[in-house]
């Protein structure tokens, strides 16, 4: 159940990796938006599979299809329904999984979640996949916000050891990230990390990484306190991205070794507009934007599929057996979740800023 | 808005530092539940302040008052609600942060979102003093796990550099946690985090910490997919704790930097029982749990009120002014933090785990 | 389960009958608005029993406590609630009920839902004193429209065959209605109704009713489509309301008897506004608020509870049993109901118009 | 917004009258049912335009294409996706409505709502045409409730003044209901229904009628207290289907002109089954069901779209004009209603049903 997210701003996504394929739809998208499919093309480009020996070789044009929702080039305000259809499916490597559940992959889980029946076929409904559906809904979203002077983006901020070795400008990052194949902002880092992930592949293995975001010009004052804090929503949606385990605003994990004096963003008056001088708590203060720039780092487990020989259990002998995992994957999940992040931070925000969507005018195109 | 968290377990939480009280309606307690009601307050009285220099000195008797949902000592079906008063309000301390907010504090985005009519004092409905309700309300989900044979434990990881040298055996998490002033279940770590707790409170300073929590006995094959996954779940809510900044589940951040081969939890067959060798995953695999313990940690940022003299702007002038806090703070909101982190995860699990809830029969006791 | 409705303007209910007292979690307010307590009491002192013949003798005084919400007597953004305490409670007479279920009473069916560990004294938490929590929830919405220019009243139309012989006109239900022990707006069939109901009490009988609301000035174009439609949202709220059977919009069921050109609202422009010349659709259209009144109607049933003998099942012996209801009830619930429909009118649609409530600007009381 | 409905058994709808298409979204569908894709077609096929004269001539196949959620012919646990895609689409007979609206219908209303974005061809995404995806949903529902031995049903009740004379045997609504062109269970009344219609359809005109539904086989004891009764569920549901205006539960309004002796539903004993003598109350007491027959009545209004001469206001203009309106209309919207309302009722109980759902076992078919 629940693949509903959202209050004003909504997100349902259905499909299945071996299915027909892959969808979303978005409900509450203010009406008359003229939305660029085009680039909403690009933004499902980035995380398509098969484009280079760092992401998995299956090919999937995931050509968007418009099921409803639009009307002459722009949103009519009722649900918008966006699909792609699977094309390049490989079944026959998965007759194993459903008996013999991968390590640290869903198989095991889902096989009890689902009695039994679950489509353990790539994943099915909890594959990663799925993420397709969440690109394009929170593709909508990024283009909503970006009418409100909103401006979203994410990218690599480490695969396994090899980390950024600064922060990156924006600049950077909007010139950069995606012209990476390892969406990394800086250019000298760039080529470091693809080594580690091409001799994880070689070794028929994978690596996890560390995708940050960022979100520029959210207002101040903006999100619900208590259970509906800014970071309370960002932190459901980004839970529910395959292979996340971690997550951290601002500072993270690393206020939690300061003092007070040295954690606190104290404020200060720049032409006009209050500010903090650092900004330790990420853009969020008491659940609430604060105006600075929501910043946050999301951990990426290494992909669980690996060819090296595994223990699992067999799970009708109930015999432990070993398992060598066939099918085509990502040496390095995190690559191809870098727009997954960011699409989804983008779908949040709209959410929290739906007030401000509803309020605009959209100019004629 | 949103002082609601759940679908079928639901707590509704209400009141404010310096209003009359703290409260919350648990919504979904199956009927015929003894509660006991004294170990509610043992709760209580872990996370009540003024009980040593390393908390804040206000002092709450914290009684819990039920205001409805009990008939003759047990659950009736309906809305449980419980109660504490506050008593010990010092207000005049709060005189100037609705005009000069604190840094890192709620009180210049809260003077945002409710237009200037926040009630700033202790920090309103938006206080620290707002986890009493949820130690109220998670505290009732515990009771109702243990029923089920779930064990939900918090304890502290670390404090500023502080950290426990090792794993803490099960032993020592349930006889020296609440021993301890810091909340540490090592016996020879606890005066050291103490130690930095007090110099940084003799400093006019603050310090973060990292609480740990594990859940054992959890089922396998609970929880939803996709939005509704175990880790969105626990980290929408965990992140509703005030200042919870960093939230990681099993290896966490760690695992981002491991291979594949060393991150992936391989299963073994143990006395009939599929088990994983390793918990790198932390017993959540694809959104569903897996058996395995569920093992997560939080990050909370230092205090931010500390009477350090900070920068600010004042909000009527418009000009940087300095600001030295008043009030009774803690030096280490993470201390107090370790009972709403166990409560608020039993929370979210007896939510999740709602289907064996409800086929509990409860002994007479 | 389940106590809380509403997205954004959202009320939380609890308490019993015979348990403490019965309260409401407001969730949503704007902030910065001068509530009325007194007024609010006013509306409680039209909920409350023991005021004539025609109602329970139970004496209740239903003092409004607030328990948090409020700061310098406006609303502060945060949870506000509010709270009575039972205090004419009596026991005694429900000694039988829990096992003897009352005839078209909920005895029967709490007992299986709560697994008999329902209290069953005066109806516990699913009793017609819930209403209480509803007329106090509501009744901050009311006073919320009122300030963007929506008004909204309810009133008698008929008790048993006694019917208003003609549409009230405004004057009358702002000058009558609760100034009638009945509700009835018209002077002159207050008495016949009047009379019904106490022919019925005195026959140890009770009597239904038939109570119509209508809300003006409601702007046009609000309300979402779909299953968040205006009359979705209304009689999810009305039919929440115990012993209501029945509801209708605009000319409702008698519009499944006219020709499509006799019930359609065609359109006038009157003062450069745009009318219906009817409003056989009671002032929504295809979900949306059209701007004409919203008029609807709810049946309630005759009080289930009446001293005359009747047949019930003992449910230890399983035996067919007759059975004569003790206590003090109301011969006919509807006129109680009268303002309990009026102000859960007023809740969604505060919830509806929420938008507009969000941008109201509160004066200086 | 707001096109989802339902907690655990949920329902999102997408498309529009002259898009695509038509479909919804299924979650909370248990794994491992058999889908009888036929009889949901046939379930269409009773929704289906273009039958005869007396309904819509607009001819649609309505072959539902399964976009997500089988695998081998069995429900896989994730979301369900059902599509129909539009093929007889007449556009041009809308240019006009979009500037002067038709009396009673959405044009108007739709048009403030989605400021002028709306797109009005056939009433887009509020369409009639929206009911297709709620048969589809509902008809998932229906069958699954089978298989917990709930047996759903609706026929015509009244159309006009023409009305059942009788209750209707189980075995006329059964073998009749759908045999009839105008949905009509009892064969001598079923000519003179469609009489009223066709003559209505020749004077270019519309007529409303009454659609009663039933459920048999509920199990007592299910469904939530206040806010989430069953009556409110599917209240919420009933009044979300295009054209209802008025719903009613047992006696419904009647019942408010009986005394509480006669109103009362009497418990009896039969077979050692608990019982009542009447069923006043539609099988539903104290918002919980009691295992009596659910029984409800739904008020359609005659189809607003009727070829007569109408007023309107030009919306450029702002000038009263006359309408005369184009396209193919249904003369009695209430006849393709009765399928409608079948599986929306299905839909609700699968939900207040769910834990009864999940705890079938379905056969290897």
């Amino acid at each position: 159940m629940a693949c509903t997210l959202g209050e004003r701003f909504r997100l349902t996504v259905f499909g299945e990796s071996h299915g027909s394929g892959v969808g979303v739809v978005v409900d509450g998208c203010p009406p008359g938006f003229p939305l660029d499919l085009q680039r909403l093309q690009v933004d499902m480009d980035r995380r398509k599979p098969g484009q280079s020996l760092l992401t998995s070789l299956r090919k999937e044009e995931d050509k968007i299809e418009v099921l409803s929702g639009l009307y002459n080039g722009r949103t009519n305000g009722g649900p918008l329904t966006l699909f792609v259809r699977n094309t390049d499916v490989q079944s026959s490597s998965y007759s194993e999984v459903g008996i013999k559940p991968r390590p640290s992959h869903l198989d095991y889980t889902a096989h009890l979640r689902y009695k039994g029946y679950f489509d353990y076929r790539g994943g099915g409904f909890l594959s990663g996949r799925m993420t397709a559906a969440m690109v394009m809904g929170g593709g909508v979203a990024k283009q909503l916000l970006e009418q409100a002077g909103v401006e979203v983006h994410a990218y690599m901020k480490s695969i396994k050891h090899v980390t950024l070795p600064r922060e990156p400008t924006l600049d950077e990052i909007r010139k950069n990230t995606y012209a990476s194949a390892v969406r990394c902002p800086i250019l000298e880092t760039s080529p470091r990390m693809e080594e580690v992930v091409l001799e994880a592949r070689k070794n028929g293995d994978s690596v996890g990484g560390v995708v940050e975001a960022i979100a520029l010009g959210v207002p101040a004052g903006y999100g619900d306190p208590i259970f509906d804090s800014v970071e309370s929503k960002l932190a459901h949606a980004l839970f529910s991205i395959p292979a996340v385990k971690a997550l951290e605003f601002g500072a993270g994990f690393g206020i939690t070794q300061m003092y007070g004096s040295e954690a606190n963003d104290q404020f200060r008056l720049i032409d006009g507009k209050i500010v903090t001088q650092t900004n330790n708590n990420g853009g969020i203060l008491g659940g609430i934007t604060n105006g600075m720039p929501i910043v946050l780092r999301v951990g990426f487990k290494p992909t669980a599929s690996i060819p090296k020989p595994q223990k699992s259990v067999n799970l009708e002998t109930l015999e432990e057996e070993e398992i060598v995992v066939k099918g085509r994957h990502d040496p390095c999940v995190a690559i191809r979740g870098v727009i997954v992040v960011e699409n989804m931070v983008s779908a949040v925000l709209a959410d929290v800023l739906y007030s401000v969507l509803e309020d605009l005018r959209f100019q004629n195109s």
